[in-house]
């Protein structure tokens, strides 16, 4: 908790550095990234040396030169995004005089807990110091050594810039730190889990302080009867194919009863990759994360809305249709972060976004939804001024 | 949880209403309180009979021929706000050609926990059906005759209008009720609770839904050393007595050391009322909600923003000043969702803010923070079209 206190602290310094210093901060990361990777490499070869020669955390684990690089880059690419503090979100005089304004500033301490992949570390920890908050971080324990790394670069880089070490504080990757963090009521803002379905939900049980969701995602590519066939074919292999292990990955495609004979056809590209084609109805609401795909034949569009209601998780969903109608309903009346048309699911990333990074995937409404970047770590607060107007 | 099923089917239908329809059926809704005012005012006065004579609910359960006009304009007033549904709020297109747009949707259903106020059922039922979403009550035991009055007339204009009645469910005044809202996990997109400290706690620890906490307010006024000691006693009287049961109230006067020989003046005019002046540290923090008004002398704007940072809800702070620069300072580094330089926080409240009406005042900084209007009752989702963009 002691670790927690100094965050908040900290927040209130990173949270009054001007838009210069915030960004001078993260190019200073990025250097250091790329003077020091060859330490970082050595520091998360022993992690890989330690995992279970099967284990499936190998690739999201690993370092390699281009993910170094990779990193800084996505550093200065987020030094580079406008500053959108104390950005203005409303001016208004009302009738009695009174000046009111809604003005953007950071949420304050932003904690994130996460599995293997050590360029979450980087990402969140230069958007949260980006937008002004204290990024608090507790990675998994396959990575402890990359991480400490890690840490200790970031630490090198806040104090050269006279800032307290604890803006970006790393809690050992153990279950007392998680459940010290999710207890944190008052010196936590907002907590993100990143990671497994088991993870997310054991947060959203567990947690007493704010939590954004992220995440979980069943995705729907719903073919309507006027469909391109050939776009519907390239659509399907590209939401299912490009990586299956991530959120944005097609689980379920539902295809209109009129195309029920032309199946074959839209997923002849997936198949010839080995993708393995479901047809039980208990596999409808499943998010994969493998080289299958559940298929559908549904009686129209009003069929797959009500499929995609009860099926979905809220994160991105797709329609293929020539039809501008069948287009428009669907935006309308899907319930989710991201609705496609004539596009793949895969596009759901802050990066692919124009976001520069994302923090996560919230599949929640309240306060950011989809790929979060700079304006879902900030909130608002609102300023009135006036010559002594009472309220009468 | 059927009464919930069916109100997340009817949050579906509302959502998809046009603007006209919706306002119209506010201004519906209107004239059926002016209509059926005797009515309304009869289960109100079998309310209030049932009432032990000295329960503290009677003024905020009383209704009069003014309070239900005052209802009724409410209801106009919102319908005449400008529609936010489906407003771009941004609207991109993308190097790779992908168009990317973010709207304003419903959330889909947003249920209140609240007490003895009959207003609180209108407000937030207008409000909910203004944005396109369903609304699912839970008044106090109190008002349980006023407010199934309210819900049969709320439910006969929606049914005049072709629309199910679960847009707007009232639920039983009942424990259990409340436990089955908490734990609706799928079927509540948002659970705001409104009223004692104690509800709000209650619903903060056990729901398992998404949660607005509102209320609690221990709100300060910080006199700088170069205040106009008139327009302080005003605004110090304003913020303290206008009303003294309401979360904006002031309850702790931070007073610069330089003026502590003149605090006499700035607490006069509330002193002439029967306010009473404490000065023990253990009220620090104490939201009075009565005629009683802690103060503390501190040595100047770092003492009084310490002071704030941990004593303060993120309500309503103020500072009484004369100097740019300790304004600035102020509302910078205030964190809190209302920040005011020379004005009373009564000020604090939807209506005053030009929102129509509210659903609460946010204490929290996920979604919503200050006065809740119609867009706090919305969220986004990301558009993304293009003509077969895939991601490489």
């Amino acid at each position: 908790m002691s670790d927690l206190r100094a965050a908040k602290e900290a927040a209130r310094a990173v949270g009054l550095l001007p838009d210069g210093a915030r960004r001078g901060l993260l190019r200073a990361v990025a250097a250091a990234l790329r003077a020091e990777a060859p330490a970082l490499l050595e520091a998360n070869a022993a992690d890989l040396a330690a995992l279970p020669g099967d284990s499936a955390f190998r690739d999201r684990l690993l370092l390699t030169p281009a993910r170094v690089e990779a990193m800084a880059a996505g550093a200065e690419a987020v030094a580079a995004l406008p500053d959108n503090l104390w950005r203005t979100l409303e001016d208004r005089t009302l009738p009695n005089g009174l000046r009111l304004r809604r003005v953007r500033v950071p949420l304050g301490v932003v904690a994130c807990i996460y599995e293997a992949r050590p360029n979450v570390t980087v990402d969140v920890a230069c958007l949260c110091l980006r937008t002004g908050n204290a990024a608090v971080l507790k990675g998994g324990k396959e990575a402890a050594r990359t991480n400490a790394a890690l840490g200790g670069l970031l630490a090198r880089a806040l104090r050269a810039a006279g800032l307290p070490e604890a803006a970006v504080t790393l809690l050992p990757p153990t279950h007392e730190a998680a459940e010290a963090l999710m207890a944190a009521e008052g010196l936590v803002d907002v907590l993100i889990p990143r990671g497994s379905a088991r993870l997310i939900r054991a947060v959203r049980e567990k947690a007493r302080v704010p939590v954004i969701e992220t995440g979980a995602g069943v995705c729907h590519v719903y073919v309507h009867e006027d469909a391109d066939l050939a776009l519907a074919a390239r659509v399907v292999d590209n939401a299912k194919t490009r990586r299956v292990s991530v959120c944005n990955a097609l689980d379920c495609l539902l295809v209109h009863r009129a195309l029920a004979g032309r199946l074959g056809e839209i997923v002849a590209p997936c198949r010839a990759k080995g993708v393995g084609i479901h047809a039980e109805p208990e596999d409808w609401g499943r998010e994969w994360l493998s080289m299958d795909l559940s298929v559908r034949v549904v009686d129209g569009l009003d069929a797959a809305l009500a499929h995609i209601a009860r099926f979905g998780s809220g994160h991105s969903e797709a329609i293929v249709t020539r039809s501008p109608e069948a287009a428009e309903r669907f935006r309308r009346e899907v319930d989710a972060a991201c609705v496609y048309v004539n596009t793949p699911t895969s596009f759901t990333d802050g990066g692919e976004f124009g976001l520069g990074a994302e923090v996560g995937i919230s599949t929640q409404k309240l306060h950011a939804r989809g790929p979060m970047g700079l304006d879902a770590l900030t909130t608002y607060k609102w300023l009135i001024d006036s010559d002594g107007a009472l309220r009468p």
